[in-house]
């Protein structure tokens, strides 16, 4: 940690300051410049992380120089992790992951005849949300255990794995039982108690970024699952809040290669939720697996029209199936397969 | 609502749609312009708000008409709430109310000169965090029960109010037991299990604007809690995220005028998250209650180089005196009071 | 044009404004509802455009049916613009265009280093800077004149094409000597002097998509030159500011298709300043062209650590041919061909 | 500036950045640490800021210690800088500054009737635009000289000074002979060509803040200013863009006490720009003041629905005088004067 002092830090404020470091039990040394005066920190950053330095008389600012997260990080393991969903199906390797599936299960036979369409297309993992976080308190929440029960039911037939979010930590032993992936959702990202809880168990997690947090928080959140215990966290990318607003979301392409340069975790990409517009999420996938993505979560309903929720984005299944058949020319173009 | 079709959308696509409406018990026409035609509906717009009008064959783009929230819009009551806070306090009417702390409760003797320093300065309330959302999981998470029984001693101390954060919906019952105030942090704007958990109860909660959330998101959520059956809503605005890297957050000014003519319900502000700097806290205070905030929630501590969070914001309890003293100033120039 | 009027709109305020609306030469019709009245308004909107409605008493929004633009549309042109860049390379069709060079013109040698280097990699158009926005005073300003005398002979050289930048509208006629197309950077895409004067000549323009700017301003700024009577408009997008501090902009990956859907010129990316480092152009660039842009624009320089500019984002030569040996392989799996 | 060293940079690679640092005339050390190294270097740190280090062998990132701005640092001058505006009005001191008038200079008429009455109001400058950026080619794009002769017969009619917008460096000096104070728009913030010319001569400078530039970057064009050798900038913040869509802008409060303590210029508020709804000038002006800023600039209209720019954020004469009125008693809160 580098601290900066203010041109006119007087001799008392820094031997404070020098002394605050020491008995932290690190080494502080004071190097005296022409315009400005720093102090270096040498030993373990986090011991130093809380302190509020930069409140401190005579200090100018502060600069980090370690990472805040460790587990996540490429320092802490080299090779890409590979992360067993179950069934023969992996994520992080040289094999695409495709999800898909309803926005929320709306009834049985619908995700039926979603789920032997996806599967038919290249899934093998199918999505749907049985409790839903929606904005209004006055639109449907979703079908509950009930909807958990039928994706059980799609996932007998089909042999397609289930990924569902969780949103109340109070559910997670529920969700549990009819899940094979549970999905953290975008406003959940910060849930802290609900992150202790998934890093208690051994479950894939499919994390999902929160549209204003950094690349840094992403992996701060995926810290926290890892140190509980939990190896298993795939990361998903799912549009970032900004100005423009043509688009419901602004997909961050930019994180895949960034990810893949700080951690060694499997980054997928949602782009139904990125763009909020079914025309636009063909052209977006063919991007994510160019990038390097390691998969795609897409909202696909047989009547979008009819769809209880995200029906502006959701694709007809044979749409679906085109997409699939255009990422996989991608997948090859880059060296892999779906 | 208002249905704006394509330039092209053949007949058939136009009437598919207009039965579409129909059969939702709405009552649409058609108006036929030269570029643009145009379908418009008539009836509860809720009906229609699920449906996603524009993944449909022919349609350009759709118009809502009405606001999505009731109960906490001027439409429902013209006339500002004023809270009941317990002890004689009100929040939303002529007089303000200061409410300010620790941002942790990091032990008992630290709470009670807070605690004293700023009753004596002019603060009604006292705020202080026994559970801390932590970006990080290797720092201090707060002293949990112990935090909040040094909590409700420094009411009986003191005769302060207690404020503080409920993340765990796990927690609900615990946490209303101790405070007075409940409060839902930034990051839990949108945690939509825990919104309908504290609409069952009649507890004040005070209500963080999310980083990333719009006005009508904040209201969206203030309507959980209303629509739950607890109308003692307090909003509070405390800095947005934007591309500005010099401050922690941006606050949003505007938001308080906005609020005051979207909405009924008291709006306050947190100028020390906002600025992420104890030296901008005193200025930014001055302008929220120039504008017409209903109250301040600000950190103080005895000594900010040892809080563990949030020391670089924290103010001093003698610049929080002189924080009061400048703001008793504005709010008289604005015909208010502490 | 849609009026949303207030609840409590009264007859005279309801009258004032269809009068108002039947002065411009329009036809209000007024349709009341049980929550909302609304006024429609039939005819050419952009009489509208500029009346301050949402100012007048009575109104509470107001809703635009139609875009703004017209020349710059897929309602004015239904099929993509073909720009001829000349020497037979051709933007907006099957074939892709590459873009490469330096950032800044730093001297001759150098130049034609790069200059053959991409050229043999498959570049067809050579950038360069002669007059840098730089935003420090204090930082090289570029060659001037002498730079742009470098690029024509790097063309005489190689049979490159060369794109500039023009910063001052006084150098409009000394830009157009030397460049084949002409680049408006982002800082300048709302210089409207900048953008008619440009409207009055026939080059190729490459117009850069501004850090804040919405689509449907980058539209508008397209319409300017486009309504001056030049129809050679190519965009690009290079990045918008948002939250996140990793990378240095944040590519809009959404545009491209969003602009496909929107417009029928041709839309390039620029995977340079998007990212802000070398290491993640490649995969960028591979995304850029999966999605469906037309063309990339890459800086290339012999030695980045030596650039008096942009050194962090530059390729090296052989870095920019593996770029060019991976695109084209997404190139073909998308049915185009560099 | 601090050199942080990827964990595995090898011998030669951090030699090779040794020898970098020494031939640029600066002196680096090497600090080995546990998890990471650093290599500092001491010396003036503008000879590296053009260095791409981070693009350079074994460098993870780069870490400046000083501010890029000198002129405009409150290092260079302690004591704010109060500018001379003419006729005995001067901004930064004890007594603040107010410029109102219309959006654009529409007519002689219109144009004395706001001067008259926002003078009487208390406003000691006349803003008005005569060449107009507009989004759109086809609306109003103001009066041009003519409107230029219109303001300076209101400035001999009244007393007023004039304050308006240099759009397009070619009319420098012919704004320069009608203007008190050169308006730079928040379009035209990194223009830089513009700024030179602006730095050649010694009028005062309004120079407003891009709606996506940060304070670093404002203060950084104000020192092009400065650097030409014109001490006179006042800054003005104006609002920037964020995702919040019920207002125009939002305005950056926090940027007030934050420029306060970086630098000694003068800021001013927009808040008819900030927030575009001409119910929250009011509110929004009130804070401005609180927060310590040294003036307004105020968009006024004899008949805002007629106004042919701006009109929904224009205010009427009256509603200027009850906002004067209001502004005072907060003025007087802080202990300065109108």
């Amino acid at each position: 940690m580098i601290i900066v002092l203010k041109p006119g830090a007087s001799k008392q404020e820094i031997e404070h300051i020098m002394e605050k470091v020491t008995k932290l039990g690190l080494k502080p040394w004071l190097s005296e410049g022409v315009e400005r005066s720093i102090i270096g920190v040498i030993g373990p950053e986090d011991a130093l992380r809380t302190v509020p330095l930069e409140g401190m008389a005579g200090v100018e600012k502060v600069l980090p120089i370690l990472k805040p997260y460790k587990l996540a990080s490429l320092d802490y393991q080299k090779e890409p992790s590979v992360i067993d969903l179950g069934r023969g199906v992996k994520v992080g390797g040289n094999k695409l992951v495709s999800m898909a599936g309803p926005c929320s299960v709306e009834g049985k036979e619908m995700l039926f005849t979603v789920a032997e369409s996806v599967k038919k297309a290249g899934a093998t993992v199918l999505r749907g949300g049985a409790f839903k976080p929606r904005t209004s308190p006055y639109t449907f929440q979703g079908l509950g255990e009930e909807g958990l029960k039928y994706l059980a039911e799609a996932r007998e037939r089909t042999g397609l794995l289930v990924v569902t979010e969780l949103m109340d930590v109070r559910n997670t032993e529920l969700i549990s039982r009819y899940a094979d992936i549970i999905q953290v959702g975008a406003r959940n990202m910060q849930n802290f108690d609900l992150l202790k809880e998934l890093g208690r168990i051994k479950k894939p997690i499919l994390l999902k970024r929160g549209i204003a947090n950094t690349i840094k928080e992403f992996l701060m959140s995926a810290e926290y699952i890892l140190a509980g215990g939990n190896p298993n966290v795939i990361l998903c990318e799912r549009g970032i809040r900004t100005f423009e607003d043509y688009t419901r979301f602004t997909l961050d392409i930019n994180a895949v290669p960034a990810i893949k340069s700080l951690s060694h975790l499997p980054i997928m990409i949602d782009p139904s939720h990125s763009t909020g517009r079914w025309g636009m999420v063909n052209a977006v996938s063919r991007a994510a697996i160019a990038a390097g993505a390691d998969g795609l979560i897409i909202e696909v309903h047989p009547k979008p029209e009819d769809a209880i929720s995200d029906g502006d984005q959701s694709l007809l299944p044979e749409k679906f199936a085109e997409l699939m058949s255009d990422c996989k020319k991608i997948a090859q173009a880059v060296g892999r397969t779906f």
